[in-house]
């Protein structure tokens, strides 16, 4: 499977406020540009935490696209993955919506009538690890239901886990000309952090977009 | 005044790891740019997060860099200074090695005998502000000691009092190639955090240094 990381960050690393509140930090080049890649790939991915703080739809918003996929023989959508362990999703996040396929991953500890809420509001949902979403398994049960290419939208604890497991082959960030700060607001790349062995990246692309810059990393 | 904030971060927005431990972030491109920053102004400040995490002496490196600032007339240093609202810099510390002048900025509150311990290390004491050293008035007193120039180093909660300050003109960030990752890791911009009215600043400049890039901004 080919895991692609996309995320727009301020000057400063953050994702989003202290309050974990949406801010408009894209312009509209990269957000079509995020909608292309999204039309590109099989499946987008979020953890638990985005789901509740932005309740995101990871439809594609452009028609062509969903025209442009239907031609090729795809869904319109990619589907929409949900990392979340403890099966938070709520029933009626959006990402249920029946638009496109929806996979919540949650760890096995999680009871079973929780799955089963899951599923009876649209979800398919995948087991895979103890008490914590294992996500090498995971991603390997999404692979064997067609998920090739793999689209990660955030938040910042995803990402770290990806980072962690060594899952990630490409990072793309929009830098915007902002700061928001706090330390406790979510940065790229949140979780327990590195203390050494720190992921190396090749920086292969740099580019102005709107009035910040496209950094892209081979990982 | 004209104060330039000087960083590097991980492509996560990380000055350093959960530990505070220092990280080879920059490269030896980017130490050369860095060296001829500080030896540009007349001030390189740090917040006291800094002094007791990395014990910096901020030095000139380069020799060159301290002849050309004596054949100008100037002193073979910039002079150093310290926001350190509570006096908890260290009377052994680096920076307080008697190499440059070095001014350490503290609250009235503070006990007299705190600042007159640094002083008998060698320090000139500012004291400005209540219980916090109140920026804008202690980077006035700095300029009427003829600090026209000011470079700041970090940390991030220094960094961000001065975003809140607006007393920031430009900011230039290395971006390297690797994550370090943490939700309790320094940022570039800490403290508080925004929630509304964002610092937006304007990209001047775009520039691949070492295997990272270097983001200046206009602010």
């Amino acid at each position: 499977m080919h895991v692609v990381v996309n995320a727009a960050m301020s000057a400063d690393g953050k994702l989003s406020t202290r309050r974990r509140e949406q801010v408009a930090i894209s312009g509209s080049e990269d957000f079509e540009r995020v909608d292309e890649l999204r039309a590109s790939v099989d499946a987008v991915m979020v953890g638990v935490g985005t789901v509740l703080a932005d309740n995101p739809s990871l439809t594609l918003d452009d028609s062509d696209h969903v025209a442009a996929r239907e031609e090729r023989g795809e869904s319109p959508h990619p589907a929409r993955v949900v990392a979340d362990s403890h099966a938070r999703t709520p029933p009626d996040a959006r990402l249920l919506d029946g638009a496109a396929d929806t996979y919540v991953l949650v760890a096995e500890a999680e009871p079973v009538e929780h799955r089963e809420s899951l599923e009876a509001a649209g979800a398919t949902v995948v087991v895979a690890g103890e008490n914590r979403v294992d996500l090498p398994s995971a991603l390997d049960a999404l692979e064997s239901r067609g998920v090739d290419r793999l689209m990660v939208e955030g938040g910042g604890e995803l990402i770290f886990s990806l980072f962690a497991e060594d899952l990630v082959d490409e990072l793309s960030v929009f830098v915007a000309p902002q700061i928001i700060g706090g330390r406790d607001a979510p940065t790229l790349a949140d979780g327990d952090g590195f203390v050494d062995d720190f992921p190396e990246l090749d920086l292969a692309g740099v580019e102005r977009v709107d009035d910040g810059v496209l950094l892209t990393y081979d990982c």
